[in-house]
């Protein structure tokens, strides 16, 4: 299968667990309440779903089932949607739109969007810690344990704060990237660790896709910053140049557009290369970090 | 010793240990961040810890040592917390004060503060993953799927949605009821069945600190309630009346005071009668049902 073709079928796949999680298939409380309706507003319904196919593919590699690494995925998307909710909001990035619809609290209002946030957070723990997301109860803890240092005060959400703060100050390109491994890469990491986690990788494999995962979660901010400087707000479905406006600190500023298309080709080489001990049956991760280098939407 | 001093001697502890848990002794990053200063301001330097008490006693009346409950109970603690400082937010309740403090997002700002509460909640689960917290891979799993299910979705975020949209409908006095059970009585059961399960209690011991959470949680709303009947902002440090003042629905105004002082009267009864079987062992629970009844600040 090319990879297209699969990230849109895992796409799909993990569309469809989600709503299930998140109660779309039931018509009664607790499920069919505003705040029900404002979680799935925000988690459903769009979006590449890089992470959760990060997390299958990776767990792949180690001879994983799809069906038995789908609920930490989905797990992990619902930390991307709240942090997608949450930085959405007035007294952050004040974004209208988001995927090209009204943002959750345009959709809904900002209290109800900061409380889907919180209980989207909250509900990827519930997820995680479920015997029917994995029979081992020490992996269950472990992904808890991995999720929660991602997207938290040394992770995640780190990484927004250092962001937010990069209106007032200059960052150095050290500090740019810095930032940007904890507000995106860290999640990027957890996709890949986690599926190491799960197909009980030894050292070395989880340290591979650990790797693989820094360059393809730098390769993925770097194009991220390149379509920002230079995209159109039709095609991205957000608005653009936001970053320049603002005085954000990016590494296409600090290196121009040429250098950071080539600093984004030695990211891919260099996400290739952390793959290499795994041979053929990482072609699909491979396709992933050339997707993310190459897209222009 | 008699319950004020062992409540203000956990408190003690718990404060210490939240402190370190929060990388309050820590003078290098991650920990000495402004998004760690607001963590820190948000669940440092106050409140009775009225639920970490209440996990720490549900465990011991289970022969758990103080210390192998203290860190669940830190956890519980940092979601309490975070739901204080996103219910102050000018979104939800739009609080300038608490306990006797400028709010978090007074304090710093409302990015942070959203930031903050997120980061707390995402602690939580972090603490309780640790396997520092309990050496039994299926216990930390269990205390998180627990915690999630009591805090989200179906359990306190649900409870402050349907608290906020109580202004825009009337509640009957079971609907009041079920909402508060959901915004504050779950943190509460969690409490107590989270030092159950930390004890390893049999289903009828477990079905027993449960009836006892149950029954604290609703004694402890309807204070709560009277108190913003009858109190004044000196007293408990943040604005009161708030409640009439906004037609939100409380047992109070459909029972009057006195009808709600007999309700509640009835309400410690049940929490004694819950832990019966466990003999004087229970005493300072029931004494902690007492306190939050008879509350007057």
């Amino acid at each position: 299968m090319t990879f297209p073709a699969e990230l849109e079928r895992v796409a799909s796949t993990v569309e469809q667990r989600l709503g299930t999680l998140l109660g779309a298939d039931q018509a009664t409380l607790p499920a069919s309440t505003k705040l029900g309706d404002a979680m799935r507003y925000a988690a459903l319904g769009g979006g590449k779903r890089l992470r959760p196919f990060l997390m299958i593919q990776s767990a792949r590699l180690l001879d994983v089932e799809e069906t038995a690494a789908l609920d930490a995925a989905c797990a992990l998307e619902c930390v991307h949607c709240y942090s997608l909710v949450h930085d959405d909001l007035p007294a952050m990035d004040d974004d209208d739109m988001r995927r090209g619809r009204p943002t959750a609290h345009k959709a809904f209002d900002e209290a109800t969007a900061i409380l889907a946030g919180d209980a989207l957070l909250t509900l990827a723990f519930e997820i995680l810690s479920t015997p029917q997301t994995h029979e081992d109860a020490t992996t269950r803890a472990e992904l808890v344990l991995m999720l929660a240092k991602a997207s938290g005060w040394q992770g995640m959400a780190l990484g927004q704060a250092l962001d937010l703060s990069a209106a007032h100050q200059t960052f150095s390109a050290e500090e740019t990237v810095k930032m940007q491994a904890l507000k995106t890469g860290a999640l990027f990491r957890f996709a890949c660790e986690g599926g190491a986690v799960l197909g009980r990788a030894d050292p070395q494999g989880r340290a591979a896709l650990a790797a693989y995962a820094n360059a393809f979660g730098q390769a993925f901010q770097l194009a991220d910053d390149l379509l920002d400087a230079e995209g159109n707000a039709e095609a991205v479905g957000k608005a653009v140049a936001k970053d320049a406006e603002r005085g954000k600190a990016t590494l296409v500023a600090l290196l121009g557009i040429e250098g950071a298309k080539a600093h984004l080709a030695g990211l891919v080489a260099e996400a290739e290369d952390a793959l290499a001990p795994f041979g053929d049956k990482a072609a699909m991760l491979i396709d992933a970090a050339r997707f993310v280098a190459e897209r222009r939407a």
